[in-house]
């Protein structure tokens, strides 16, 4: 199980701040992810990471109210193109485009994801792999702490959330 | 367009003729395919090939009658399970399993599949990639006469659609 929570913070500021706990810069991507329409809760994307030359299918099954715990699979294919092509005749329809500049870093058992998102602005992931929820979360809230963030940073909605209902306002 | 057809053969005899015409031995291949089910006319599969190490994901739409016009993408992917995995969480239900022991020559325009296909037999599929499906299918059927197959000689069912059909007498 994946468990994330996702913060609004500022870009520079919140990347000393994780630099400051030493933890590791393990990549950078540049990020263009399409999302397909699934029912609530599911997601599927293919995601071409520019900078890296790679292109990952992605699926995840959200399982609880709050967006941060994750049931997910990831499989790299070949060519991002033929991928969409192959989802659409499926009859899968797209719904948004997410561009994101990520940093990524590694602290013992806690990945940060620090990514600038196109049209959205500044947010941090930070995320453990465990199946022991409640203790996963306590790791992130006290990470989160050390970084000065608190429940008022919390961004519960999903990029591909956010995305449409800028869409609707626009 | 990828025109085929293909005929019932004996192994060992069409080897020999596909030799004598000087065919070029481009790779032999064991194969795993995992077909989900799919409206008629319309095909998903997930192909590993055991012996280089490499997976496929295939869909297919075909054209005509006798299942001889196929409109394909394939898209290599790096895992066989976790792709499996992503298409049964989206509601794809799998049907066969379709395995293989193939030839593959080419000579000119020409592709020829033999196959040695478990619990069906042996096939030889001639190939020609065109969106000339008339000409295509005279440069086949020349090929064809000239390896001494004829239409009696033809079978027209899918791999899918015979062990769909084996296994409702079994």
């Amino acid at each position: 199980m994946e468990v994330e929570i996702k913060f609004r913070v500022d870009f520079e500021t919140i990347k000393e701040k994780i630099e400051g706990l030493n933890a590791d810069l393990i990549r950078e991507e540049f990020q263009e992810d399409i999302y397909f329409s699934l029912p609530p809760k599911h997601l599927l994307r293919i995601r071409k990471i520019t900078n890296l030359g790679e292109v990952i299918l992605g699926y995840k099954e959200i399982k609880d109210e709050r967006n941060e715990e994750f049931d997910e699979i990831e499989v790299k294919v070949e060519d991002f193109d033929k991928m969409r092509d192959i989802l659409k005749r499926l009859g899968f329809e797209e719904d948004v485009w997410v561009k994101k500049h990520r940093y990524v870093y590694k602290l013992g058992r806690i990945t940060f994801e620090l990514n600038r998102v196109e049209e959205l602005g500044d947010f941090l992931d930070i995320e453990v792999i465990s199946d022991d929820i409640k203790k996963a979360k306590e790791i992130i809230w006290e990470t989160a702490k050390a970084l000065g963030l608190s429940e008022s940073d919390v961004e519960p909605r999903l990029y591909q959330e956010l995305l449409e209902e800028k869409k609707k306002i626009t």
